[in-house]
């Protein structure tokens, strides 16, 4: 049988992403993958794994294997306010939703919000995974300019004025790909910005909590919570196989997002959200986060180092306070696709930075580091082929090929 | 700030369902519930929990916590082809495909097939999660007929004829809401209608394993794989709070389910796709099947013996060799949720049975009742409650103000 007549017009926009071809072989015997985008497994709580479930058991009982409210599990939400009021978020336990990882609240404010040809503002580049969770719903995308801390106010603010657009994307802290995190000046530039053009802001913090240096800053949500759908998640500060993610929006979207969620996957795992609440309010989340960022930090540490150490001088990189990656670029000329296969024939894996921008042709000369799945020696090793595999590309090639 | 303007068209049709309004007070202080749609907790194998999580981390370790395949984790995919065989399925490990809750292909399916306006054909009446799931995607119902078995072949073969359906999604055995399973004549019949056609099946299988009397009963998938997308789950065979469902898919479906999932929710608990792979893998559903057939049959004789005791005679009901539900239909000028506020005044709540039809209009004067959530002396003391209310509501009321 031939289905592909089937299809509904939106399936064509849901392609098979180059990304995923790109990156199979990452998983090859000897590689050193800094393509991840992955926290490490020694990031996870293990040892007190048994313990959470065992306290599951007894305070929950069989409540913790039977279908539960669409919203989410209660003690999770309670467990959550504290949490929050750590970011400076106050919100009661009721105004807390949580989801799927945060890759559900990504599909469900698509779904209830873009028509086909509805605009969504996104930085360029920006995360991939938003973008996968959106292109079903056939929006059209319009580009936010972003300079070394993120997102340009000006461009905000000019695209609100001309395009039409139904929400404004943006992970403004240790962002996804490029690490850049927008300062408190700059989140009240862009939350008056938003108010003043009675926007939305989707704000996407998955990774605040990853900081190795500096102050902790204020979710862009604490400056306009009336128009803002802040998400974040526990994958990366317990375990991301459990795919917990949460979220808070101002009415009515609220609501809507609970009735799509209903219609996706009627709850978020019971069991999951009830080890989520035993971890957060056991008190041991704040311990493990600290065993986390001395887990990173130095992974960080070493690969800025290795870069400054062995990347050709016509390279340039973000550095930044936290997070998972380290975004490069190099020369305009350079295609870092290209410049890939000849990388992982030496064993070691990035991410081309082209995937992350949602226009053709943009972002050849750029590249995305993980630094979280290894330990220092390995980063510097891996920096060290890598810093000699861009030193040989960036040799311009038409001479080469003269000889 | 009032977002309702930026709303997606789609999403008028995700209204808060009434059903839910209606469900409210179901969970008030000495209701007895025979509304619910869920397992009994004392379903659940409590006693063998602690040890199956210990079973995943000495076998998966960190593992089991880490981010995974979209398509499922393998281990549990493996148990699954023994488990689909005793069905008479007959698949690879690679053809399975794990979804969190069976909710989450009946998401994929519409997502991937359905422009607005497209067609389903489904029964009348049909599973209310189903019509969720699909309604975003601004489908067109097309209606089958059904008799005592399930579907009429005819009206299918009809159906298929004159109408453009994209799909056709049946629940073969013990159909939620009616309790109705279709004989094997009709399942192959059915199966070569829709090959005839060159159509597509969504066929729903979350009941079959709950059998009381009686044989079991072949897919429709296994007379035409091809042609069938086989959807089943664990909810009501060991813990449906870990939303794991799985799912068959004829190519290039398949890809496209695994794309469209991957923008949903990455992918399905690794953890509880891991449980579930000791659980099925150890032995323990199969004696756990026995368990909760044990546990189940004698609620539903209770529930039909006091059905036959105390419901008036002018009312017809089903009586499943197995599931979880029975459906009963009174005299047609009855209007069942207008009787239900009387039945909740006396403390006894049941679905109304329109919730399960796509047309207004249909259905008012039937009803379905669960008997899985009660024991027997409660489901016989429930049903003699209903028996009186349904009794008075039968007096022609005209008369009664007449007085």
């Amino acid at each position: 049988m031939r289905f592909d007549p089937f299809l509904a017009t939106r399936t064509s926009r849901m392609g098979a992403s180059a990304i995923r071809e790109i990156l199979k072989v990452v998983s090859a015997p000897g590689m050193v993958s800094l393509a991840g985008g992955i926290p490490a497994k020694e990031s996870f709580p293990m040892e007190i794994m048994e313990e959470l479930f065992s306290q599951v058991l007894r305070r929950y009982g069989s409540n913790a294997f039977q279908y539960d409210l669409t919203e989410g599990f209660p003690p999770l939400r309670e467990a959550l306010v504290p949490f929050l009021a750590d970011r400076g978020i106050r919100v009661e336990a009721k105004q807390i939703l949580v989801t799927t990882g945060s890759q559900g609240v990504l599909d469900g404010v698509a779904k209830i919000l873009i028509s086909p040809g509805d605009g969504i503002a996104v930085e360029a580049p920006t995360y991939l995974g938003a973008i996968q969770a959106f292109n079903p719903y056939e929006p059209r995308y319009v580009r936010l300019e972003t300079d070394e801390e993120g997102v340009v106010p000006e461009s905000l603010d000019e695209v609100l004025h001309k395009k039409n657009v139904k929400f404004v994307y943006l992970v403004p802290t240790f962002q996804n790909p490029t690490g850049k995190t927008l300062s408190v000046k700059r989140r009240m530039e862009i939350a008056q910005i938003i108010c003043q053009h009675r926007a939305l802001l989707v704000e996407d913090d998955p990774y605040s909590m990853l900081r190795y240096r500096g102050e902790p800053l204020p979710p862009i949500y604490t400056f306009a919570p009336e128009n803002t759908v802040y998400i974040s998640t526990l994958s990366k500060v317990f375990a991301p196989g459990l795919r917990i993610g949460f979220f808070l929006a101002p009415p009515p979207l609220d609501r809507w997002l609970v009735l799509a969620k209903q219609g996706v996957d009627l709850h978020t795992s019971t069991l999951n959200q009830a080890l989520a609440a035993e971890y957060i309010g056991g008190g041991y989340l704040a311990k493990q986060v600290l065993k986390i960022v001395s887990l990173y930090a130095p992974r960080q540490e070493a690969m800025l180092k290795a870069m400054e150490k062995y990347f050709p001088s016509s390279f340039n990189w973000t550095k930044p306070e936290g997070g998972m990656f380290i975004w490069a670029e190099g020369p305009k000329e350079l295609d870092l696709e290209q410049v890939y296969y000849r990388a992982i024939e030496r064993k070691v894996a990035y991410v081309p930075g082209k995937f992350f921008f949602t226009e053709p042709g943009e972002g050849m000369s750029t590249m995305r580091l993980n630094f979280t799945c290894s330990d220092a020696p390995t980063l510097e090793k891996a920096i060290r082929t890598l810093g000699d595999v861009l030193a040989e590309a960036v040799v311009p090639k038409r001479k080469v090929h003269a000889v």
